[in-house]
């Protein structure tokens, strides 16, 4: 595959993606077996998504283990663009940050991109709300720790981050965020500033940073990772997922704008029988004989993609799905099956926290003791 | 002269500068006879700066009279870039605006730009603060109404106008900052957003703004006229002030930065004397007999021209001056002794409101009806 066959930046994904190119392209490191061994050893469990090798790129890491290692906490930060309702794809890197934070005991902040919506997309303030309400329920359901995690909205919180956005401001110049993001003379001057305003929780403490992505949100940190020691603070270091194929197959990815392409964190079980049955991309043969004869192709059915990366624990289940189903003897409709199953397992689960949320949505935003000191204070740098 | 011979831009202006032709380059308008009439018969009174031509051009200034004619009001908005020391010249403006509050009995917002100038010169935050906080007292020692008054530090009030610079910077795009401002690839994103917060304040109310300000700093109000309607506000009027020469000379204007170009507003008198003595540029002949011969040439003889501008009320007298100096009656010792007496008389005064303007500060930043309103909204546009 070459370099023409797919394109990687923060809006859009297209194509079958080769990750080891990315990992070139954008400089990253794979994450070693040592690695992993190492985050499994501080942990002190192993995590679905390393095993499976969904997470799988990484800055830094393995320094900031070293630090761990050494008595030096971090923290993890990531966001949210509030442009619609999120999918199941959006929430995944929310869960893994939510072990992250359990097993190593460290404080999460949860940007919620209220204005760069404006700029990006001309949304109206009405709908960015709207749906930065029903996001900010979504990821409060994830089950953070109420006490150590910092869910703020921009525009409600820049009076107490402002001071450090002028300053991280002040040290990237337009080239750069022309280079970097692509931005052009019709870009408003809104979206040119931005880069300043995602940077910014980096800076939240003077400790390692470590956020956890899809690995197309690579370009803004290594804008930080520019700046950082020239502001007195530490490179951010990042942990890199890959992309979630979308429903209907494995270019590209899932769009809450393109419903039957995703899973949507609010859909019912019926409605996730109909879409995977109906859209759920197959690997296996054109016909009963075919399949029987040649097996499915793993690498491109949607259905054993999510059921490998994300969703079924069990080591040997799995095992014997990629068997059988590849060799013909599982049918698509089987596969398909034991999808629905673990997706509605899943969303029954989440919806439930979801719906009694109430009290984590206000201690994440005011009233946890992290919320109640990021209020208390002015981030000044 | 021609265009070659003075560059005016809102950072520098070098050269001797011819008026009509900054009109013609800016698409200004000169302020006719009628409209200076119209300003004089609304206000009550003429005020020195009018009758004298140092206020001499305008945008849309007829169109706010005719609507305060039918008891639509007004608001000013002006504001002080605190990168050091107030001269005489920066305060001239805050003079005039204060005139206008008063005749016109309407609203003055000033904004202390303490974001701009971290992003224009890299200034430290603590550098930053100390001047604004003297700039604060000088620009309160004015004598502003402390009730329809708002004097804010951008740092300190952006928690109130986020909302509103995110939509007017999703509505200038770099294209635009870049003709304008002249902006480049070197410039950091910083000053690029600049343009939408200093935008922020002709929107504070739903009426008409007017901005009393150098011709030098026109070219922001384009931006704003630009995009005033498409956000279903009104464009923004201004009313232009000539510049001040320097005390060295009529070329450029003064500078904090070159203390013997200008009279700092806390100058002792000792100081003034000592200054305009030395550096007080002479039109007078270079030696007593040409001068007795023919005459001071009063377009660039900087005594002559403050006193005219700025401050020299008694007409009787500015006539009697300017026929015995031009004749060569008058010698240049003489008119300095003049300027001498006029600068102390006027720096007194100020520094004295100055030295007590404690509760105007406070009224005018926290206190007082219209800074308490401030400070109990959001500004969403």
């Amino acid at each position: 595959m070459n370099d023409q066959d797919f394109e990687v930046t923060p809006w859009d994904v297209e194509g079958n993606v080769n990750y080891q190119r990315l990992i070139e392209k954008f400089g990253t490191e794979k994450i070693s077996n040592d690695l992993r061994s190492k985050i499994i050893q501080n942990a002190g469990e192993n995590h679905l998504y390393l095993k499976r090798d969904f997470i799988f790129s990484h800055r830094d890491l393995d320094k900031v283990l070293e630090d761990y290692e050494e008595g030096n906490e971090f923290f993890l930060y990531t966001g949210i663009g509030p442009s619609g309702k999120m999918h199941i794809g959006h929430i995944i890197s929310f869960y893994f940050t939510k072990w992250l934070q359990e097993k190593f005991d460290v404080n999460v902040y949860i940007q919620v991109t209220d204005d760069e919506k404006h700029w990006d997309r001309g949304m109206s303030f009405g709908e960015i709300e709207k749906y930065a309400e029903d996001n900010i329920r979504e990821i409060a359901a994830v089950g953070f720790d109420p006490d150590k995690t910092f869910i703020f909205r921009n525009r409600e919180y820049m009076g107490n981050m402002y001071d450090a956005v002028v300053k991280i401001a002040q040290k990237i110049n337009n080239s750069t965020a022309k280079s970097v993001f692509g931005f052009e003379g019709s870009t408003n001057i809104g979206m040119n500033f931005w880069p300043a305003v995602q940077c910014v929780p980096t800076f939240f403490e003077k400790k390692k940073c470590v956020i956890p992505a899809a690995i197309d949100q690579d370009p803004y940190w290594r804008v930080q990772r520019d700046i950082a020691e020239k502001l007195g603070y530490e490179k951010t270091a990042a942990i890199h997922s890959k992309f979630i194929p979308a429903l209907t197959g494995p270019e590209g990815k899932m769009s809450a704008s393109k419903p039957k392409t995703a899973i949507m964190l609010d859909d019912k079980p019926e409605e996730v029988e109909e879409k995977v049955k109906k859209h759920a991309y197959s690997g296996g043969g054109d016909t009963l004989e075919e399949h029987r004869e040649k097996g499915a192709d793993l690498s491109v059915d949607v259905s054993y993609q999510w059921l490998h990366s994300l969703l079924l624990e069990d080591e040997d289940e799995m095992k014997e799905i990629a068997q059988k189903y590849s060799e013909g003897e599982m049918l698509t409709g089987e596969i398909k099956e034991i999808l629905i199953d673990e997706l509605n397992k899943f969303l029954e689960e989440h919806q439930e926290r979801k719906a009694n949320a109430d009290e984590e949505v206000q201690k994440m935003m005011y009233e946890g003791k992290l919320a109640q000191k990021m209020w208390d204070q002015k981030i000044t740098l």
